[in-house]
């Protein structure tokens, strides 16, 4: 014992002078705090800042969710506090089975819906089931940052695809039929797009989906904002085509519709083998979705849906806010109007780009950020931040074909949206 | 665009007899459902079945945190139901950081200290974030089955060392010492360990806290049991000793004290750096633990804490009901007291083991079971479950030093601990 211990302090002795140096992960390497919650880190340094940033519904949740939740806290007490063992409490996966039926999806609530943390849990483990190293996906962009980064932490290769500005960021069929290679394993669909807005067609999805199943590859369709459509365009999904079924792993979530982003919980809509894989994941990673939560999702999915369209109504309301203000500053905005979720991606001037390079604390903020998003739409956002208080995210948090854009949420308060662009113009026409 | 359409049907007509073939991940060919998991499914084909199997606190949640939370639901309405943006609500992080005094660890709230969706999030996050492909992890045997999957899972490669039965499982730290490789990343502590429910000293700690420091490895401690401790013994967490700080990672939770397993509440305590890449990891997986169930902490942390030693007290007790009962069946089980968790590890007798052959559906789900699973104590435990109605969880399930030992948890009613007992005394004693 005695000679071990000396033997333990010769060997401190030589590594007396050394602290721990931590060596991460390739994939934690890889991995850097997304552009956005950077732009969320930075909005602190400027108290009296003006959000178009965020993602979030600005609502309290329905009075029934609150309700069901309160009332599950007594009645289920000896359960609710407790994990839930299978893939989802089972009244809440039948309860979303028949949700989907109205969306012409049958799925079996046992076998092929797997109750997540959120969409967001969904597409981590699903892709972490199937994205191997050197994997290529296939991802049209303007995206969700989230789907380009988690392929990356899993090992794979995002392949962007331009959704084109002139086409109304419609899905390109050939763009991304020529995308795909030996190594292509699966195509991303978000829709209705973050951040573009864009509803696609029934007919471009069905156009997806034979492309996937000729190649045999997965389709993810996160469908996180699919309640929320504007000008009468309707959600599709391609699970509810029977011949594409197989391919496709969908996402869907309570968070945007019943006002609960913050609950967690979510559902992956896929082929058994699928399901059975995540759920493997689910279970090494978080355990399960978490058991309150769940018993909340139950309350908003049983519950009356009034609020649901009124949700959609107001924010189609607070778009067409949104967008006459954009129509207002033709010398600073082109856009396309969007017909779904809650953002508007405005490509920025020449003349703003060109001539808003940072200063002060938003020129060292710039120095910060990583080579990729030194671009000028981040220095835009950043000069807009600490030059006129307003939080909006640079383009290139949305993949390569994001650049020189904006993205602006809609929800966020009318009054707030209107003095981010009482701010914007004051700002831009007094630097002029 | 009808010659494309040709085309795929070409396409179609050449893949019409193909159905989708899903490829796996390597990462989720090398996951397969648990054990334990595999014992729940199965223990649901017999209705009748009592359970020593699962790790749940058969309680209730104190009434402060059901109140404090119904209390949030209405008076944070606006907050409670978003994602919480930073490292964890702020003020539960900082009654963390005050909890943590109390056992002599110093920690950041704002920097050192990540809330996680249970201590399972934190060990998933950082694993992921250290462990990188064919990193060497030391793992004292038998282990909670999740530090070996996980590490698996990450690509590393689990080094279990074992803790011997005859030490009364206490850490060995020079088997410890010669597993170290030069490819060694890390070593796993679970103190108080599942499933021995050992409660090692602080001098075997120190030691490891020594060996990790003098090579430069992180110290994954793992303090999921850590207020259930009996008969006058203490937990110690080398957290708290500054020349192993920034070595450890510290996992904590609020499932096992506060009877809230399903709410997905736990904390990485850690350096900076690695609580820093672990919040990204947790960023790109489930965005954020669930708000409604941080709440529920806070209201727990903060209230009176007169429960945890009732919980306590009443697992102290439930041991001993269990261990009496053990006592009385020498010719089946040998066991080591345990002084923490709510496990007992008992050595099934060489006459069990060997007499034991699993017969109808039993022998079925023993066929269906993975090769490294099909022991001997497997086989036990499965002709408990279909033979006796008694759900018990195979040694194996634990590491391979696990083998020939069955798991029981006393996180079960008293009489449920003694049916479980009769039951498995009489089919033995009958088939003998």
């Amino acid at each position: 014992m005695e000679s071990r211990e000396r033997s333990f302090t010769r060997r401190e002795l030589s590594n007396e002078l050394r602290t721990m140096q931590y060596r991460f992960s390739r994939r934690a390497q890889r991995t850097d705090a997304s552009l956005i919650r950077r732009m969320f880190n930075y909005a602190a340094d400027v108290p009296d800042h003006v959000s178009l940033g965020v993602g979030i519904p600005p609502f309290e949740m329905p009075w029934y969710v609150t309700a069901g939740l309160t009332e599950a806290l007594q009645t289920e007490a000896s359960h609710i506090n407790k994990y839930t063992l299978g893939k989802g409490l089972p009244p809440l996966n039948e309860a979303v089975a028949e949700r989907l039926k109205r969306k012409g999806i049958v799925a079996d609530p046992k076998k092929e819906i797997l109750t997540t943390a959120g969409a967001a849990g969904g597409i981590f483990c699903t892709f972490m089931a199937l994205i191997d190293e050197g994997d290529e996906v296939v991802i049209p962009s303007p995206a969700y940052a989230n789907h380009i980064d988690v392929t990356v932490f899993a090992g794979g290769v995002p392949v962007t695809v331009p959704l084109m500005e002139s086409q109304n960021y419609e899905l390109d069929h050939t763009a991304i039929e020529n995308a795909i290679t030996e190594k292509t394993k699966a195509i991303v669909l978000c829709n209705p797009n973050n951040p573009t807005g864009t509803v696609y067609t029934e007919e471009a999805l069905r156009t997806v989906g034979q492309i996937a199943k000729a190649r045999n590859l997965i389709l993810f369709e996160d469908n996180a904002y699919e309640f929320l459509t504007y000008g009468g365009k309707r959600h599709f999904s391609l699970a509810s085509v029977p011949e594409y079924r197989d391919n496709v792993v969908a996402f869907f979530t309570s968070s945007k519709e019943h006002a609960m982003t913050g609950l967690r919980v979510g559902w992956v809509v896929a082929n058994e083998e699928v399901v059975e894989k995540a759920f493997g994941v689910q279970d090494l990673n978080y355990i399960c979705p978490p058991s309150i939560s769940q018993y909340a999702a139950l309350a908003a999915l049983t519950g009356p849906q009034d609020h649901v369209e009124e949700f959609r109504q107001e924010f189609e309301r607070r778009r067409d806010v949104m967008c006459r203000r954009l129509d207002e500053m033709p010398e600073f905005f082109r856009y396309v109007k969007p017909d779904g979720a809650y953002y508007v991606f405005p490509r920025l001037s020449e003349d703003v780009l060109e001539r808003r390079s940072p200063k002060g604390k938003a020129q060292q903020r710039f120095g910060e950020i990583q080579g990729k998003f030194q671009t000028a739409d981040t220095a835009v956002a950043l000069d807009l931040l600490y030059g006129a208080g307003v939080v909006a995210i640079p383009g290139i948090a949305f993949g390569p074909e994001g650049k020189g854009h904006l993205r602006f949420s809609f929800a966020a308060e009318e009054d707030d949206i209107h003095m981010a662009f009482d701010r914007m113009g004051s700002y831009w026409r007094r630097a002029a």
